[in-house]
């Protein structure tokens, strides 16, 4: 148990995601109004405090999200939706300014305005005085609080800022909290402030600040999560991030390991143990709207997070929960996982059988371990195959695919004459007692192989047609050798609920595809239960 | 500038590797023997200084990569050789365990022990009293030391047995050292403890251990960097991790992270500015090698780390670069990028033409990236594709390659009686006056159509022997579509000297094939000076 988590009942922390507006600046990144209107849901469902929605008036699609928001096509049920801007520009005022106005027309209970607190950027970037950056932060806070906005200060450059002119910094913070601002965000823009510094200065601001504290950290030097845990530390009340760790550059702290950090390790309420067991699915359900594929290896949420491979650990795993298990997977949302592979023992073996629903005996298991290892030997790659690998585990108690046999095929490419290629594949194959001889094309071989299967044992097992292959991957292993390289092919299949993969391993690459397309379709067959209609034998 | 790069000058850490050992229980990751010596040949040109190579016994081809290092396929220049095992069986004699026979065998100059030093996990997993374990720890350092072995220890479970009974971590450490282990490893094995937690202890265990320190982290909290840089704030004089934070679950700490927080904003010396400019391309390489998708978000390393969005000025990031960028990327090897389409700016073609030696004049460059923006758009990726980009930028220029001239193409792969497959690759080529019929077999298509080629052109231009293809990858991109899916086929290509990569990109695999292979085939021609036996037009 962490120390910090043996100490008393600790303050409440604000969670306040940033993922519509800092995360959208994620390379790579680009979301539709829809899209931010169905993360801000995900983000309420999950339990952060705050969802900032954007920066209204920096584009159309950024003043339509608000728009839409405020016209009901948003509902949140306890976050607070947070529209985000700078302050008035360098020599003008607030009252009139663009950007405030644009910010009290979202509609929004509440607004973040960022402001430069180090000197250096006040007279670098802004070129104006320090005085002036005072009262730009001082008059926008008041104008918009004097609207009846909660308003949220975002003080930008702020550990650079406080190594340069720690007065100025405190100057900052004081005219803020003064003018109204419920909470000063102190922000490590550049991303490159290392957690013992982070400590240090945040327990410095908070020993005088007027209001509390809150802390806005990037990625850069790969510490943005321990650096939100320093700040709390230190006596922040809020953290900024975003989910998934989304943001420019090396993304914002992650919010995903931040909130489980707080609650389960120091021990500090976030969002309630309830809506921490539904993190996993909700992060991968904002994934998949922001269409970025998920980080298998992201902590507490990914999908390796607490998959285990290593055959020493499986076995001690049953015997010792918490030895390689650093919190109740259950806690965040997610669960545990065997992985097969080369370095796994029998052990693992006996497990998969039994997720799969397959009752292997002793002998059965050795034999299969033993197999899995000759096979990886030649380049099989199991723990990503897992539809491959339940084959072997069923061939290895004597099971047959019962759906059809292959007699022969051949593959042709061609250049027609205006110099396009087309492909051509003639399959000859046995299905029941029946033989039957097909021909289709296709976009290269294994396309054209699949349509001529499908077409020969398609009238058959009229199943197959909801069964779509989804990937294919090729790679020529040991390949800084002229002779003895082999070809790994994996094939990802769905039938639209379930997905799975196979692989094929030989020297010759078509061989090796028809390995793969040959078990993708056998499992295609066998989760439609086909087998039931064509018994085996 | 961080509070501890103001201080006096650090004492060094030393940096060690377990990519090939730990980081290779990441799920999705299995290394080839040959794969194992280039990373370990990679992590040498990088400087770490130790590369722990797997543990010998545990599999063939564990086994297999100690023989062939030994065996003089491995030449390390600077770095230290470990082979990694556990110590000997509880009840049992040091002299005769195989493990440690298999230890000593693998021929290293080093070997890291790794033994459970929490008294749970004792009791649970080893099954074994408290005294004894302390034994099988001593008695195996003795044996290896008694060998003329350097022994490390990695003490599993650490951080968990000094909160159980910080007085059992002491005899732990103590018995190491005693027996003549050179460093002792507190490894986070689950990865749960936070950096606080990790400061803490390890100030307490650098009080009073006989020996140096070492920490080994696993990222499941998402602080395995945070606690390598508080490990070292504690007195820890070697770190252990991955490059690119590989490893089981949610992986170890990135070294690739470490390095540089230590070096440049901690002061502690590492590897040596010279080393850690080339971090960046080695991190790349070592992805290349084990095949998975660098993370563009990674710290340091990452290709969007120093990514800036389009409309920032070349001129604002040169006035207050440190606005945007916490360190020089040029010192991690890295560069800025500004992020508009990858190859897309003018300036960018400008450049890359010169340093091709080719001379673009303006109306020809902006032809250039009007074109390469419109082939990325249809998932040409030329940042990989270095030999294609080269030939686009000739053929703007209105060169068109002089060696050959393909008239048609067929190749067939059919299953033979005995169920084997045969591929067979036609060709029609015209090589300066003459029309060359050619046939080949080959392990696929592409083995077989290069084949073809060869026989057809080789005649003609002998320096061809010299030119071989040493990878080849296929992608299918838009895999969510059903429709429009287009196949990119990338090969790697090498004389002996120089090495170039090519890429093709069609809805038929064998036409993307065939392009990347004539890029390939044209450049290895050109390369050779066979432009100038045999002019163009």
């Amino acid at each position: 148990m962490s120390a910090d988590k043996a100490g008393t009942a600790r303050a409440a922390v604000e969670i306040y995601d940033t993922t519509l507006r800092d995360g959208s600046q994620s390379e790579g990144l680009s979301l539709t109004v829809d899209d931010k209107l169905r993360v801000a849901a995900l983000l309420d469902e999950l339990g952060v405090h705050f969802v900032e929605g954007g920066w209204p008036g920096a584009s159309g699609k950024e003043t339509e999200f608000f728009r839409r928001a405020a016209a009901g096509d948003l509902v949140l049920e306890q976050a607070t939706l947070v529209a985000f801007g700078s302050t008035r520009r360098a020599g003008a005022r607030a009252a009139g300014d663009g950007v405030l106005a644009d910010l009290l027309a979202a509609g929004t209970p509440a607004v973040c305005l960022v402001a430069k607190s180090s000197p250096s950027h006040v007279r670098g970037a802004l070129r104006t005085t320090l005085d002036e950056a005072l009262a730009m932060v001082a008059e926008s806070v008041a104008l918009l609080v004097g609207e009846g906005k909660r308003v949220l200060v975002d003080a930008e450059h702020f550990f650079d800022g406080w190594r340069e002119d720690a007065g100025f910094s405190r100057q900052f913070v004081v005219a803020a909290a003064e003018a109204g601002a419920e909470t000063v965000v102190l922000c490590d823009t550049n991303g490159g402030t290392l957690p013992a510094d982070v400590e240090r200065i945040f327990a410095d601001v908070a020993g005088w600040a007027p209001v509390p504290l809150g802390g806005h950290f990037h990625n850069d030097s790969g510490c943005a999560v321990a650096n939100s845990l320093a700040a709390v530390r230190s006596g922040a009340r809020q953290i900024q991030g975003c989910v998934n760790g989304y943001g420019e550059r090396t993304g914002n702290a992650d919010l995903c390991s931040v909130i489980p950090n707080l609650q389960l390790k120091m021990g500090v309420p976030t969002i309630g143990p309830e809506r921490l067991a539904r993190l996993a699915p909700i992060a991968h359900h904002v994934a998949e709207v922001v269409n970025v594929a998920p980080d298998p290896h992201q902590p507490y949420v990914g999908v390796s997070a607490f998959a285990h491979k290593a055959g020493i650990h499986t076995s001690a795993i049953a015997r010792l929960r918490s030895s390689y298990e650093h919190v109740d997977p259950g806690a965040v949302g997610n669960g545990t996982r065997f992985v097969v592979s080369e370095m796994g023992g029998r052990s693992t073996v006996a497990l998969k059988a039994q997720q799969l629903g397959l009752h292997l005996d002793d002998p059965t298991v050795a034999d299969v371990a033993g197999r899995l290892k000759d096979l990886e030997h030649r380049g099989y790659h199991f723990e990503v195959a897992d539809g491959s690998l339940e084959l072997v585990m069923r061939r290895a108690t004597g099971w047959k695919q019962p759906f059809f046999r292959l007699e022969s095929q051949r593959v042709i490419t061609e250049t027609r004459d205006d110099g396009s290629f087309l492909t051509e594949a003639t399959i000859r194959v046995h299905v029941g007692d029946q033989r039957v001889l097909a021909v289709a094309e296709g976009n290269g071989p294994v396309n054209a192989l699949d349509a001529a299967l499908r077409q020969a044992i398609g009238p058959t097992y009229p199943h197959l047609s909801g069964v779509h292959l989804t990937d294919f991957k090729v790679r020529v292993l040991d390949t800084s050798r002229g002779t003895g390289a082999v070809t790994r092919v994996l094939i990802d299949s769905t039938d639209g609920t379930r997905t799975w993969t196979t692989i094929g391993v030989s020297e010759n690459v078509i061989e090796a595809s028809w390995a793969a397309l040959e078990d993708s379709i056998v499992l295609g067959l066998l989760y439609s239960g086909a087998e039931r209609q064509d018994p085996p034998r």
